[in-house]
């Protein structure tokens, strides 16, 4: 069997190994499902859709920076394992992706450079159960978001059941549960819903958590529904925990397991449902609104993670900079308020929705418009308000589960437009999201940027999601892009706050900050690495957590 | 230093070596600080409200099967840490409890004989911070739930704050946090709604986990608060994940570290509260309920954790069973119905809340009410409808989260009550309620018991808890109650149910019923805590976890 000499060989790899590797992958996977990446050119496409994804699209480094060697499909879960123990007997580093569309945080790129990109959504994309008494389903890696609404659609199931998406339809559902990622309904924290998931460990062995870990009862097929298998009792995606030790969260932003199963729970349709907008008129208005919201939030008078967006991002979504203004730099307050003006939108715009039947959403409805009259010019918005194209329209779909596309336009905001997604974790208080919005926004024009952002507020807290886009074909602005969100991490860092996810070029960075009592978290998190995963093949590098093999001063950024 | 000669050694250690052992640790926490168990006389006492505790007092197997060499109360947290670092070096076995007070689950008593129990409770016991703003306290392992409660009725924070509690007031907080214990308001998962921990690791260092692993953005002592240092970051009460992998949950259930801190959410006021009482008068009416039950809960029509109460839980709370019948054996239909005719309650009997304002309690209740109409029989009650002591006017004061200590009453069904719980989780679907009760009422009458239980409704699935009740005094009676929990975990093994939760002597065999995949999930575990303990010397044997250097068969029950 042959293969193209990669444009980067896995560490400690030399030609003929990664061949004979290959070919014994080919032997599992077989040939048409091993792609080796040759040259730069592959890695070109920035677009959202193609597939499969080999690199990032939006790299902040060298186009070549994070690549693997090759990309390998897997068609099923015994797959995967014999790949898993082929990595281990080639001492051969291995990334999983489960779609690949991780926009923002280093698409399908590896950390650690000529790692193999096992992309697990090719092939293995089914849902494997849709239950609509118990309100969950079983999905497999390659599962989008999208996927998940159209089964539901097509079984007639939407008037039972609501998915909860994020900003966009396209990536997996399961990928982003692991990731810790965020949707804007009820179920918006897509970690704490999912419950019970199939690993494969990183010595290939296939474990599944909490119920999971119980034997099957009945054979296979005596059942009736899609999974091949009966899942491992009756409670597998009812009860998280188990018994004993609760392990599924150590799977979460690590490198200790590949996903290959996962129970979501799917929101029960509420009865009835009406999206909002507030608008608030000045910048300093974002201290009030998060006064009021926090409350609100604490009660469930907000019932859903709702987003409090910089009139940029919106301003971002319905055009270019250059289609508001001719200035080349930062926007100034006056040039915000006259787009605010023409968009009749505020410097911050509450993008919220009512859950329930009619006098439930009225009674919610008045609570929240009273909260937030104290703000003086502050406007109320149905999406039937508004007859223009405009962010509300999207959001209606976005906060009842229904998948759109739309969201990742913002980047287009400059030319030739690649993004970073900077994410601290804010308090739900005023003068906290001030401070560090003012922080952020000061670093991000000092930069030559402009501020573009949203705080997506969960129950306790925000993921304020500043969105750093910079000109992807413009070497010095992809610096300048760089250099901003290290500035911001360290900052940040000195205020007391830190980050719920990253991109692959400041993991190290980030997990360095989570650096109490002499770094005990990160020595606790080498030590069960190493443990699980003794020859390190599974993710090196991932959320910083370097296993002993690869040395940490080697490749750290 | 003197030192009585132990009941129990721990494993290995021989007298001279556990007298120099303790002779160190006397250096760390003060000689009146260790109380060496000498003899089965000072196991007698039962008493739920004495302090500290040093054995199980609903023991199973003999009184001094499981039964520590000696207690030791460390003062504070860097006293645990030199305790951890002195067992390592002596390699003597110690088992934390916060408060002891495990009941039904084993108490205070060890895993295995001879350890060292570590009561942290006893002077590690402050509310580190009450936070109003972003509703969570923080509190040490030694404050229970009445302490809590007490703490916002003394800082008149009612008005702001509820906790939740379980049947109990006397526990730990984190305690029953770490052992993934339920209360019963809409906060009634206590895993779920922990936010931020600090353990010691079984190599005596100090972790935070989530947010708490950023470093103190300022010097102790320079903000206002309980807390002597600063939390790690601004978030560490408010963001439970942090960066990287979730590492909280290998905590719970567990012996990977000793819980030192926790925060743990509160619910805000919620402007309302209705208790009440519904009552169905059938045995089969479980069916009908729990199917009512399902929807809505989902909805969150039924906002908090309820319960489905079997007659005889309620009858055994207000007397003993002498005081209703002189029939010796289990009792049948006929007397069951005549007792809840008697006390005016069904055969089950449910308990529930309504929270909010009252146009909300208003409109939820209508729901409820017409749901539940479906059944023949059924009946509605408020406390205040019921003049005579009745349990409603108990589950009225926990429902709002306010401790109470009636409930253990029930284990006064028969002479020298004493109990044990048979915990499996069921689905909540009125067919598998039906079979799962029936499974075990069979099992629990043909071993001469009265079955008495209740099923707690989470959002998917309900914690089945089968309360089985014995004479402490009758060695037959306990050997018949051992025998019929063995069975009870076989039987639902088989059926695909498996437990949450157990006393020490069945954690073997639960643990054995989580084996799918030729047991992977325990040699998971297993890789783990020899990776963070290499002595094994935290809770050798927790939930059937033992480490390399404990043999599993020797000490296998």
């Amino acid at each position: 069997m042959t293969f193209e000499t990669p444009l980067a060989l896995p560490p400690a790899t030399d030609q003929p190994t990664f061949k004979r590797f290959l070919t014994r992958v080919a032997e599992v996977v077989g040939r048409e499902n091993i792609q080796v990446v040759t040259s730069k050119d592959e890695l070109e496409d920035g677009s959202y859709h193609n597939q499969p994804y080999t690199h990032d699209p939006h790299h902040i480094l060298d186009q070549d920076h994070f690549v693997a060697s090759a990309v390998v499909c897997p068609r099923s879960v015994p797959e995967v394992q014999d790949l898993v123990k082929l990595a281990n007997e080639f001492n051969v580093p291995i990334w999983p992706v489960s779609i690949g569309r991780n926009s923002g945080y280093g698409g399908a790129a590896p950390r650690l450079r000529g790692s193999i990109v096992v992309n697990l959504g090719k092939h293995i994309r089914r849902i494997l159960e849709v239950n609509v008494e118990g309100a969950y389903a079983v999905v497999e890696p390659g599962v989008t978001f999208a996927d998940l609404h159209q089964y539901l659609v097509e079984h007639n199931l939407k008037d039972k059941l609501w998915i909860d998406v994020p900003d966009l339809g396209g990536g997996s559902v399961l990928g982003n549960a692991m990731e810790r990622g965020v949707g804007y309904t009820p179920y918006g924290d897509h970690w704490m819903m999912h419950c019970g998931m199939e690993v494969v460990l990183p010595n290939g062995e296939l474990m599944r958590t909490g119920m999971g870990a119980m034997p099957e009862p009945r054979k296979a097929g005596t059942v009736p529904g899609r999974l091949d298998e009966e899942p491992g009792n009756k409670c597998w995606q009812l009860f998280p925990y188990g018994f004993g030790p609760y392990n599924d969260g150590i799977f979460s932003q690590s490198n200790l397991g590949i996903a290959t199963k996962m129970g979501i729970w799917l929101m029960p349709n509420p009865g009835g449902y009406q999206s909002y907008l507030i608008t608030v008129p000045k910048e300093e208005d974002l201290r009030k609104a998060v006064d009021i919201i926090r409350p609100l939030r604490l009660q469930m008078v907000l019932q859903n993670v709702p987003t409090i967006r910089h009139i940029l991002l919106d301003a971002a979504v319905l055009g270019s900079k250059a289609s508001y203004t001719s200035t080349q730099g930062p926007l100034g307050d006056e040039e915000l308020d006259a787009i605010a003006k023409k968009l009749n939108l505020g410097r911050w715009n509450f993008y919220g929705a009512l859950y329930g039947p009619e006098p439930t959403r009225t009674a919610l409805w008045g609570v929240i418009k009273q909260a937030f009259s104290a703000i003086e010019g502050v406007k109320f918005f149905f999406p039937e308000d508004i007859k223009e194209n405009c962010v509300l329209h999207t959001r209606h779909k976005t906060l009842q589960g229904i998948p759109t596309f739309d969201e990742l336009k913002w980047i287009d905001w400059i030319p030739n437009g690649a993004h970073l997604f900077f994410s601290p974790i804010s308090k739900v208080s005023g003068e906290d999201a001030m401070l560090q919005y003012s922080v952020t926004k000061t670093r991000v024009i000092e930069s030559g940027l402009d501020f573009i952002g949203t705080f997506t507020v969960g129950m306790r807290e925000m993921h304020h999601i500043v969105c750093i886009v910079f000109n992807r074909k413009d070497e010095d602005a992809k610096r300048r892009a760089h250099s901003l969100i290290k500035i911001l991490i360290a900052d940040c860092a000195a205020h007391g706050w830190g980050e719920y996810r990253t991109h692959l070029a400041l993991m190290d960075q980030i997990a360095g900050t989570y650096n109490w009592n002499n770094n005990v978290l990160m020595r606790f998190n080498e030590t069960i690495k190493n443990a699980l995963d003794p020859k390190g093949i599974l993710a090196p590098g991932k959320n910083g957590i370097w296993p002993t093999n690869y040395a940490r001063t080697t490749h750290k950024l």
